[in-house]
């Protein structure tokens, strides 16, 4: 006899095969793939993904839901069971609202837009890519449509990515954070004391950076057991359940920076997937709750803990037996303003930390805007430059350094970008929280010792994956939702103290 | 307006995205995978398996085929439209006549069974693995049933490997090879020359050996813009598409022969399938005819080109530039005669041209025995030791090195093994062919050239991917049905030279 509770996790563990599989076809792409598998991969991965999608949004997966609600009354509400129906029939009720013909529209036009826009950025001529915007803005206004009533056209989308959290709570947040990132960059750097990172920019063998990576994430506790570690173009984790979760790394064989900071965070993102219960192994909530929470995580492990001082005061000296050469002459406080060293970057990925989130915030203000047709696509690289000089100070030379340098809008995601803020703001709110249970953190950091870390996060983040919506445990664990205040005090009394302010 | 054809085309194209994700799943898992990837895995591997069986027996599927059936009406039954409507009716109408419970009850205990045969191996202890392979003969047996009226029980397995091949045909050209390969074997050992083949068993560096691999493939033709080389405990190929088809070698540090002329076979495998006709990528066309046939194209780069005295002429001298230390004394004919000893084998894999044949024919005789219940599988590790015995004048020490070796009953294959022996005499069938198209063939090989011989078998026998079934196509290149003329001419001018009989 199946229970209906056990009917709908056969048919959402068949679902969670497919979306592994999925995964597995992107990772082979980006990983292994000779030039020839390009066109039979495309058709591979649209195949897999079609009948994922039919076989959640399917009438025998709707009345397994609704079997598996009167099922789990009696339940405990925040039994894992309970929540994992619930957390379906969200998902499901999402998902069906999507007609199919949008569906294959979106498809058609963002494959199209990818295209054109790699060719604008490529020209500098946001021109080229302008058309296409505006049907994309059009579809996401058309998506969010399918979800009235909202309270602002952009909540659909983010709760895509970030399920439950609204509009207003990301700008409420921002507005308090905006006016003091924007004064603490303009303070750095026209009265800050000028950091040199020369050392960062030296020859560094990549089979030596690719060993000094794989001993740290070790450390930290990222498990090869459950995992392997390859080279990519684009830095990425992916999980085939929560015993295989794999990341990949680039290297600069010029720049230490981006394969040991890459490479934590990336390892902060899989370790997130591979301290999941397994017991919610092949359901909906075998992943992590939100990106935000995610990136919560990665930049914990890359920026809170690989970007202080107290972490290398542990790994200097080790990074000096792999690299004696080039950094034995370096001490812990030089080093450790290098890699700090914060600039007027046009281009976010290269946004150090004190100026990051004024990347995020000035696409989330323009997406707002889009959406709600305040600001016309056409209007968009002047609205672009104008708040970033607003932001920074200064104007991007051209549109490729400007409006045109991410991907994301060309594959259709409008309403991802806050996801990265919120992250950072998540992970400091966290960091607070873990030292008031840890108090000794700062010093086991320093002797390279993770395990209790680890174990807080496992205990009180990680092992829920998605039972729990992100605002819904970041009140748990800390009592409070988003604030913005924990990021501010972190970045003011790390970036004053390098920058003699 | 969709015509009948391009209607099941669609269909069997995504049973072809299906099958080839299934393909990546095991590659992957053979390849890259962690250890704790195995358990999700089996199930992703198990879904996707089952979607594209279902798929493929839908009544849609069903439906597609007749109409498609009477639409190819008048068309040249020589076709590629009407050949693929062919097929894909024997194929579905094969696949629907076994019942889904056979399926599951075959999956079942040939899972359980591997595990059990790996312990029995280990011990050597064939009662461990008799009552699962007593199981499976009964399967295999059920199996043949559902394809009743037979001439020989063993008739319905031989076909899902080599379609149209009748057991009576396999059994009249092994009786022709047997007495002509055991008198043959008995000679070179008993009054031959002695080889020496110390010089193949020296210290040879991996990496150099993956370069020399690596140059001797690309030289013949395959093509590494559309697949791949990685190493693996078991050497495999397999394809995504006709455009990424990949292999796997494995290398022995003090063994030569077991990376060059592995490397050679799978090559020889790949460029098979690399070779097929981009038109009928996504069909049932799209793969080798037979795996007789294709284990010909891997036995002729690997035997009767590699392990050729002319091969050498050209690629000893690049030997030696890999290795000067280990071969920079040997001259052509001592290296040809090493990679050629014969040896009393007691495993298969490790055999050589000479005896490979005869393990073969070991194996086809129980399996027919026991098809038709005149040899009870208690008997068969007395029945393997007697014929071994017959046919090599000695006895396997223990059932490890004896009845237990292969992994395939174990896995439910029977009717595979004589696959292997149809692979060596096709390949002398068409060797013969060949030399009368490029009577300068040897003279090119010496001079590391193999464009025109790559050019008549992708123009023969490659291109045309499954649409002949592999006697036709055997009997239309060669103007005859299946032979072992050929391939005893070639082994006792060979053999005789070398062993100077």
């Amino acid at each position: 006899m199946t229970t209906p509770i056990e009917n709908l996790k056969k048919l959402l563990g068949e679902v969670a095969d497919l979306h592994y599989t999925a995964a597995l076809l992107n990772w082979d792409h980006q990983v292994n793939m000779p030039p020839g598998g390009a066109r039979p991969r495309a058709m591979q991965l649209a195949t897999i993904s079609r009948i994922a999608h039919d076989n959640f949004v399917s009438e025998e997966m709707g009345q397994a839901i609704e079997s598996a609600k009167q099922a789990v009354g009696d339940l405990d509400a925040d039994s894992d069971d309970a929540r994992l129906v619930k957390k379906t029939d969200h998902d499901y009720l999402k998902e069906i609202k999507v007609p199919s013909d949008w569906v294959a529209d979106f498809s058609r036009i963002t494959a199209l837009a990818h295209g054109e826009w790699e060719k604008a950025r490529e020209q500098s001529d946001f021109s080229i890519f302008e058309p296409h915007a505006k049907e994309i803005i059009g579809l996401r206004q058309q998506y969010a449509d399918f979800f009235k009533p909202y309270d602002h056209p952009y909540d659909p989308l983010l709760d895509d990515y970030e399920p439950g959290m609204k509009s207003a709570q990301v700008k409420s947040v921002f507005d308090a954070l905006k006016p003091f990132q924007i004064e603490l960059v303009r303070a750095i750097l026209e009265e800050g004391e000028p950091v040199d990172d020369g050392i960062l920019h030296l020859n560094y063998e990549i089979q030596k950076q690719w060993d000094f990576g794989v001993e740290v994430i070790k450390d930290i506790g990222y498990d090869f057991e459950n995992g392997r570690q390859d080279k990519s173009t684009h830095p990425f984790t992916t999980s085939f359940g929560i015993t295989d979760v794999r990341i990949t790394t680039r290297f600069d064989p010029n720049f230490l920076n981006t394969a040991i900071f890459g490479t934590l965070h990336e390892a902060g993102h899989a370790m997130y997937e591979q301290g999941i219960r397994t017991e919610l192994d092949r359901t909906p909530l075998a992943a992590g709750t939100s990106l935000g929470m995610h990136e919560s995580q990665s930049r914990m492990w890359e920026n809170l803990v690989g970007r202080s001082k107290t972490f290398w005061k542990a790994y200097l000296p080790k990074l000096k037996e792999y690299f004696p050469d080039q950094v034995s002459d370096v001490n812990v406080d030089d080093f450790y303003r290098a890699i700090n060293k914060v600039e007027r970057s046009f281009i976010r990925v290269e946004a150090d930390e004190a100026t990051y989130n004024l990347h995020i915030m000035l696409r989330f203000d323009l997406e707002m805007a889009m959406m709600v047709g305040s600001l016309a696509v056409k209007d968009l690289p002047e609205a672009w430059d104008e708040k970033f000089e607003h932001f920074f100070g200064v104007r991007p030379p051209d549109d490729a350094k400007g409006v045109l340098q991410d991907v994301h809008w060309s594959s259709g995601l409008v309403g991802y970008f806050p996801t990265y803020a919120l992250g950072n703001l998540i992970a400091s709110q966290l960091w607070e929280r873990i030292h008031e249970d840890l108090p000794d953190l700062q010093a086991q950091i320093e002797q390279a010792s993770f395990d209790n870390l680890l174990e807080w996060l496992r205990e009180h983040i990680h092992q829920h994956g998605s039972k729990y919506e992100p605002m819904e445990l970041l009140n748990r664990v800390t009592g409070s939702g988003l604030e913005a205040g924990p990021y501010m005090r972190y970045l003011e009394t790390k970036f004053k103290e390098i920058y003699d302010l």
